[in-house]
């Protein structure tokens, strides 16, 4: 039985790209084939419940916009109501994930043990929704940084109790996602930073989120959770300075603290724009590092210095997202979690409808596009026969370590070599990209 | 005999705080004791050879502005011409230390042979001048930017013989650093990077930087030089992205090729600045992670997108950075260099000394200040108490790993932990640097 | 009766520079001479109601974190209870002016009409507090962003019963700014602009805008309110894009709404970093253009892109605003309104005072620096000669419209005119500026 | 007879989307008709002649990486050369038009007549090519920026001879553009701003810049130039701050000095971006404030700070570009004028024929959907039934004066106004515009 929130909605279909109808897919098509893989394996959507559910529509100079009949009370039996209705959008828009935080999902307790309560008993509410409709948890999280407690820090607050409290929330979220099948467990450390290093210590709170780090992996290993558990990098907002800046400052965290074959990363968008990065910059560094797990979809707007979460829209720029992923062998546990919020003056139902559709849409031109360009393969060999001089012994020498700076010195004078560039034909590639979006 | 650039200038004096001679210093005084060391050993100023004597004055939408009697051809008599003025600056100004390129003192030669010649020749110049003067080398480093050829990087490149030809270059850069006795060497991948990820594979440019740096660790190693080798992180400009992004990028690099132990910071205010960092920020992680070695002194306009390379000027900002370079230790082989160019629209000799006078007594005030935030401990013992929680028995098990995730949330669960947030008194820290500044 | 909120402070007193009491003032000293006039009477500070009394410690991630007694409900009485804490911390801090929204002091109404009544009630008792306690008004204003009404806008909004609310409203606010004999009356456009330009007429909102600036200063008029009406320029945030940009774009407007020589600007310090300016360069632009008014001082992080709201703490900087206020003559109506806020960790109410004891101290250090910078002259006359050859009756002729393009290209041929750049002296200026700082 | 420069291309041909042809049209087919005009009659392209024929591959860390056959020395017979190889890639690319700077196409004189001399015999010279080749001029301009005189601004020197200077060289320029027939003149003020406020007098240098255009205004008339005289905005960059900020800015400028229906604005994509806002922002606003002009297409990476100027490749931006240009009613005497450079690894001739042809078929996409979505209308409809409400009887009053600030309150209070928000529907209209891109 509908909650009737979203009207006579019940399906989201797939009707090409010549429909004009706005409650229609235009090119999410989940069984088409791309690359000898369903779309929906490849995409392996998510809908985020914070922002489809929980946010309110409020901004640093206005609250509330949004009126959602389960916003009048924290309680049980309305966060059931924001289930239904959140699992009807996952049906409506056949998504196949779903991600979440505890603190959207359950009412706030008075303390841990009423928080876990109210998880626990959601959990079983959410176990029975996935069984009956057949959506998948893509992964679980905690909320470590609205609560006023963790407002200087979850693992890197100066108060033990606090790295106590946030060490036991995330235990308890890891069960939660273990016992939902989750896919995957995310860390995103919002409040694991500083406003001023005037009252901060940087060596002690990267011990601190170093060794939460490794609770939490030996955690899951002792329950036998499968799932990958994902950073996810930003290097600011709501923080002055977020330890887990970006992909690079996530590595070298990982690899300080002996953690980088154990989690890979949670990119995202926006937090790469924030950070200085294109999108594919961090998703082609995480690939070559070897830590890359999953995606969260959105934009930013490049005129605006905060995280705007928006829906994504620009094919082009999806392309190059899903070029470097499958480049890089696609998703295994990851997938593609919008994380991307309605704007405020959004205020109907449908309007999450046409976002999640308008999403899904840019992202299925996105990898079809992007599947183009690697199966024709265009642009692979360019870059392959860039790289070729790198073939011969002489190269060979200098990287396998057979040469030393001398040797290279002596090759060079003798040799009288004088190298002469050749064109890097940016703009050449350009084009070709362009065959395809 | 002087050359007469600086007319009679000949030795730049300390007046104190009151003087209004705007060629004295009011505040650098090289033996005033701060913290029980002379102020010069403290700071260990460095006259950049490149923006004081090489650069023209150009900038993307104009030519050379300035009119130096060595500007006209690219000789090695005036070259000579050059060291001479330099030196007399450096002496005029009193500072123990200078910092230069191979590409700023020598003669561009047609090929690798003629530009080691070239450089030979300045060296032994340079050694004698160093001998006369008492003045010397901070650091040698290598331009492996300008010419052409490094278009698309120099260890980056596509091309193994640009490798290569860097690396022979690299080779002489270390060989004249280490004979004139400096004291640190250092490497800008200023076109390490990318334009455009369409042409680049980022897994095969890491391996060739890091082969690369091993090869001159090896050397520096196998030549005896004692310096410390440094790494200058930037974010970008002129490329797209810069390899090197910043501290925590460089960190997870060396980490990657086993170097961390090998290779430090050189750490510059304006290119923090285009990371998106404070500089004491950047100072303040390199300290954490153990690669602080020195810095780059200038001044971002944080209204432009582009390194300004100012010289500095606002003390409450620089006594933060000198604050973080005397909490860990100060300077052991690095020092205070100042990667700073005139303006264009300064066209005088006595703008560089104008310059100068500013920018070091900027830093000897700050660094006063600085020192009475060290020895007055005010703030320091605000962050120990603010930690301070961390001592206890019950919070140490959580750290060294004696208590897993589910013995801590056992323990919140039983003792009902609920923390209470405390106040990060930032204006209250602020005000009290302000009592020093 | 004191509400005993502060303890036992009443008085902030002076104590001078040497005073490690973090509780009093070691620079603002209100009695003080600086050019002729007290320096309370230079400096006209005022308190933001809201940001001190009104706004909770929450951000994008999280909610209140401060816990204030008059916090648990929207009431008549707990309004009250606010205004007896606030005014006992303006004359705690000797401040002579407060600033207000209507929305900062009055609950919330259901209506117009219920809100009409809530600001006249509580009109009256900040008059009878005034009267009381000698605190003036600066300025009061219309909070036409917070309510889910305005969330497209207020005079700009696509609804014209938005438009004719907002209208009401601010009608209510000048009456109550009048009553309370406030000195102007400010109008902060935060909603007014646009989220997207697919959904926006900029052409009819503009003249909706000009409108409504019409509206209010013929309403001024009629009531012989003698304040000055000023526009708060502001770029974005929480729009993309805001209509009052910069001063530069209010100055536009106001010119195309004849409204340049009734309307002035409240110039922010973080409004203009977003806008990509210095915060003195918007004061002499404003000074220029013949729209100064009033400031909000502030300082915003320059490593955030967001409205930070910080205290001032950075003297230099302020130095260089005092300077541009001085040279244009100083306030008329105008004062230095604190629009800053707490770090949301401040959560004590000792917090507020140090905050705004640092931030009077700095503004009185940097308004002595400028004053003696204004007296000096060495500045003003260095730049005065700078345009001195702008004398000759040959300039003359260029610039009263005596001569035309063609006169002065014969001019040029025939004199063979071939000037030669000469030292713009940044450094050496700068270097006079730490002379006073 | 070929200059072979571009070997054996002498024409792009139009090809249709499935070509893989990198020397063919995809996209843009000159007499294609588009809402009843041709695709060339509505683009109007341009190629810049600075960028792609004077520029030499340099940035602020290195110099020429380009070789070409004209480089080697600045004289007269070198020039005629540039002059063949330009006007061959016009008539290759089937550009209807060019743009030049003085100092793009002659030698650089040694004073002002060298200057004159040299100009009026290569206008002689393109005067013919013109003639024989049927390519226009879209605009002409002078170069203010790059001789070293200018480096403290042209009309806002502080040196009167350099204001004289300026005017008679943009005398010139207008004599020159006149004489080819040029539809429009273009200032661009690279160096009209500051570097420091400390040496600058804002008000003067206001009335300088006045002064200098009405001088251009009234010589255009005198000699019966029919063209339009465009400034183009730019924020900054050489300048720390430029006067043509953006749009808006330039608006002030022009109504202070009584020009606003006398000159129009050349917008720049790279320009807006770094002004903090989107192309389409600019160009909606110039047409809302009625000085709309032409535009100078390229983009800027949107993690660069600085002015990158490339050849434009996202076709959903350009869409919303060429929207708000066909909404207006399309250009007049305005066109595309490409200020996109080539990446400076781009080497070779045929570089810059791919990054043309890669420009131009990205504009005609972009024309082409934004001609769909103006035809199609269902967005403009949307817009104008969000602003309906306005069409009444009470709302009018509200905007035509008949009502004042009390009228509306007691209308307020009286019918009890209280509006309720209505969905702004960003995301289902960014979803219609995926429709046509």
């Amino acid at each position: 039985m509908s909650t009737g929130f979203f009207g006579d909605v019940t399906r989201i279909k797939y009707e090409g790209p010549e429909s004009t109808n706005p409650l229609a897919f235009r090119h999410y098509n989940a069984d088409e084939m791309v690359m000898g893989k369903r779309m929906e394996d490849h995409l392996r959507f998510a809908v985020a419940y914070w922002h489809s559910f929980a946010w309110e529509g409020g901004d640093p100079f206005g609250g509330r916009t949004f009126e959602r009949p389960w916003f009048p009370a924290d309680t049980m039996s309305l966060a059931k109501m924001k289930a239904d209705v959140a699992f009807e959008m996952f049906q409506a828009l056949g998504s196949p994930f779903y991600c979440f935080h505890d603190a959207d999902v359950r009412p706030e307790g008075a303390n841990f043990a009423e928080n876990t309560r109210n998880l626990e008993e959601i959990v079983d509410y959410f176990a029975r929704k996935q069984e009956a409709t057949g959506v998948k948890l893509l992964w679980g999280t905690a909320n470590l940084f609205s609560n006023r407690r963790y407002m200087g820090g979850a693992a890197t607050n100066p108060d033990p109790d606090v790295f106590a409290f946030a060490a036991a929330t995330v235990k308890t979220c890891i069960d939660a996602t273990h016992k939902l099948g989750g896919a995957n467990y995310v860390l995103w450390g919002g409040r694991e930073g500083y406003e001023t290093l005037l009252n901060t210590d940087l060596k002690r709170e990267d011990t601190q989120l170093g060794r939460f780090l490794n609770l939490v992996v030996d955690y899951k290993h002792k329950i036998g959770f499968k799932g990958t558990i994902l950073i996810e990098p930003k290097p600011q907002e709501p923080t002055k300075h977020q330890y887990d800046y970006d992909v690079a400052t996530v590595y070298g965290f990982l690899k300080r603290h002996g953690l980088e074959n154990e989690v890979k990363v949670n990119i995202e968008q926006g937090h790469a724009i924030l950070a200085g990065h294109s999108f594919e910059h961090e998703l082609e560094l995480a690939q070559a590092l070897g830590i890359f797990g999953s995606i969260d979809m959105n934009r930013n707007d490049y005129q605006s210095g905060w995280d705007t979460d928006q829906f994504p829209n620009n094919v082009p720029e999806m392309t190059l997202a899903y070029y470097a992923i499958l480049k890089g062998g696609g998703f295994t546990t990851g997938g593609t979690n919008f994380d991307a919020k309605l704007r405020r003056q959004s205020l109907d139902p449908e309007d999450l409808l046409y976002a999640h559709i308008g999403g899904m849409d840019t992202c299925a031109r996105a990898l079809k596009a992007a599947a183009k360009m690697v199966e024709d393969g265009t642009i692979i060999r360019h870059v392959e026969k860039r790289y070729a001089g790198w073939d011969t012994p002489e190269a060979k020498k200098m990287l396998d370590g057979s040469h030393s700076l001398s040797d290279i010195a002596d090759y060079v004078a003798n040799a009288d070599i004088n190298p002469q560039p050749k064109s890097g034909r940016q703009e050449y590639l350009e084009n070709i990209v362009n065959r395809y979006v």
